[in-house]
């Protein structure tokens, strides 16, 4: 059985004021044909209205308060929703933009993923761009049978995987509680084994991009764990996908040697730290997102409370396991504070660290990275 | 200026297969209304058909597959889907239902809110809880001008937050990465001081409830730290909204003591572990959800992989700061392996742990728990 349905999206935009008002109708015939409600109920609705108002958003452009369903009481019978949430549930999910070349996710900042300034963690963001991609790669319809986070098809043949060897994220304003962004990502060849994959993030309101990234990804075997040349069928799978924008400038794609810090230079040390039983992914490896927070660690906490980062750039050493005792290692390129001034020491407007994770017994590298730090602004 | 637009959504639902299908269509008329294009580019189109399709996406109801917008070539114009995305975003915030007495949000498992065993981690459900108890208060009209996690006016007034002192946690079925679940919450008095505080967890295809949950919340002195009366105009407040439903059946809610574990009783004790800095939340205080990962840190390893936890009690009963070091300790109501049957051990089906976590200088008590774990279903 095969029935259809029409649900009618009514928009009311204001320009002037930005404000938006939505009412959510469907024509009672339909409801009638669904075959989910009997002809006496339907006979009590209004048979000269052609819709049945089921329900009125209101939403503001400028703030997005929330918005409340107020399901009319005229209205005696419930209209199913069930089919314009499933169509938002999908939608939500990620879609493809500017003709399959670029994948766009929305993301609605939750309670959870703030840290105690209110603002999007720098672990948040990183997530949210993994995410994204691991919705895109399914989504071009080459994806392998197994359920390896963004493996394609030829590449589950050969028991193949996408490792990730570098990234490079840059943050112009931190996201609060609530806020709406979308993420936007796509991919090129880099080099004759290598990807490269980009993300723009932009507020979903004002369009204002918020941060930038690019990454380098190789491929490993999935079994032996050693990277692999990247085989011309996999090349193959990607080229009609391929797309040549840089999220960064050339110029200021950071591609310069992060400076190996050891036990002499490192000016804080944090060690003893263990992954948490939930800090591993399938293949019993540590997702590389949670790298960050024991990178942040060796961080004075000054700095974490005082700045915000501004940039990033991780180096990927070596993969890290359950069973690994790891050691974080901080070293600034200058001094926290400044001059003194009057007695009172001013601090820095920019800073600049070197960091190091390693294998706490045999020093072995999983990280290398550089960080730049930009003093918060002061609320009054 | 304001202006209409029809956004008409046409659903083809074929139940027996029980997949969805569904074309975005914008009256072209409509487009040209918005002012939006020239009527140039409006003729180029097919006059004859009323509706413009712009988008097409197909969801199985089953599985949910990855959904495709494929815009079609023919149609030369984009048309915004500007307006629909915000609404998209609107509703994925959550909304009431039930008459304004229950506040449902939808949550579509991300990939990294998952562990090892690729099902949802119990922290990423108490965040879901969390995060859907949080868009329900300011949603009820009654909110306080500050930006403290639903405060109402009146207690804001009065310089009082909500803090929670029990929780009890049911768990059917953990969901997996991209699975759909709607968390419905409401709330009722609860004696003269209190308040209850419930959430059903359904998937929201299948509609099949997979967790249930009730919590007990009291209100403290934002400055002072110390627990208050709960004043009669907060009451007030709440009185229309107050819903006696429960999530947890009577008989089944976990009203009894929890027992104070000692170093004599604990078996499992994981000391000097550290609040990092984005655990806390704005007020310097560590978010409660966290403090399940260091509750289980002290559970054996072969546990969290072997089994599923099923049933949580927890009782806070002392604030943690950054400076803490905490110290996790469990003990095993019964040894996990159960009688040796021709050499082999067999691992027993159920399990049943207490739990504590206590400052390490003083010993002070954050957090007695109580936690039930049954054998997972083997993958062949």
């Amino acid at each position: 059985m095969a029935a259809t349905t029409n649900i009618g999206l009514q928009f009311h935009t204001n320009y002037v004021t930005n404000k938006v008002n939505m009412n959510i109708a469907v024509k009672a015939r339909d409801v009638l044909k669904m075959g989910l409600y009997s002809s006496d109920q339907i006979n009590k609705l209004d048979k000269k209205r052609r819709f049945l108002l089921v329900g009125n958003l209101s939403s503001n452009g400028g703030s997005h308060v929330v918005n409340k369903i107020n399901v009319m009481k005229e209205n005696v019978i419930d209209v199913p929703k069930e089919s314009l949430e499933d169509a938002i549930v999908a939608i939500s999910r990620g879609r493809f933009v500017e003709d399959k070349f670029v994948y766009r996710q929305n993301f609605v900042v939750r309670s959870y993923e703030i840290g105690p300034d209110r603002t999007v963690t720098m672990e948040t963001l990183m997530s949210f761009l993994q995410e994204t991609a691991l919705n895109h790669v399914p989504s071009l319809g080459t994806g392998g049978p197994g359920d390896d986070f963004g493996v394609t098809l030829e590449m589950s043949l050969r028991k193949l995987i996408w490792v990730v060897t570098r990234i490079q994220v840059q943050v112009h304003r931190y996201s609060k509680w609530g806020d709406e962004i979308e993420v936007d990502t796509w991919f090129d060849v880099a080099g004759k084994n290598g990807m490269r994959r980009d993300w723009l993030v932009r507020d979903h309101n004002t369009k204002e991009v918020i941060a930038r990234a690019t990454s380098t990804w190789v491929v490993m075997n999935k079994e032996t764990r050693r990277l692999s040349k990247l085989p011309d069928e996999v090349k193959q799978e990607g080229l009609p996908f391929n797309f040549s924008r840089r999220a960064i400038a050339i110029e200021e794609t950071d591609t310069e040697r992060i400076e190996k810090l050891t036990d002499d230079t490192a000016e804080g040390i944090r060690s003893g730290m263990a992954p948490r039983w939930n800090d591993m992914d399938a293949n019993l490896h540590v997702n590389n997102v949670k790298y960050i927070g024991w990178m942040l660690e060796s961080v004075p906490k000054e700095v974490l409370k005082e700045y915000n980062m501004s940039s990033m750039t991780l180096e990927y050493r070596r993969e890290c396991t359950e069973s690994d005792l790891l050691e974080s290692m901080t070293s600034p390129a200058e001094k926290v504070t400044g001059d003194t001034n009057n007695n009172s020491i001013i601090p820095k407007s920019n800073l600049q660290y070197s960091h190091l994770l390693r294998l706490q017994d045999n020093n072995g590298e999983i990280l290398r990275a550089r960080t730049q730090w930009h003093l918060k602004q002061k609320k009054n």
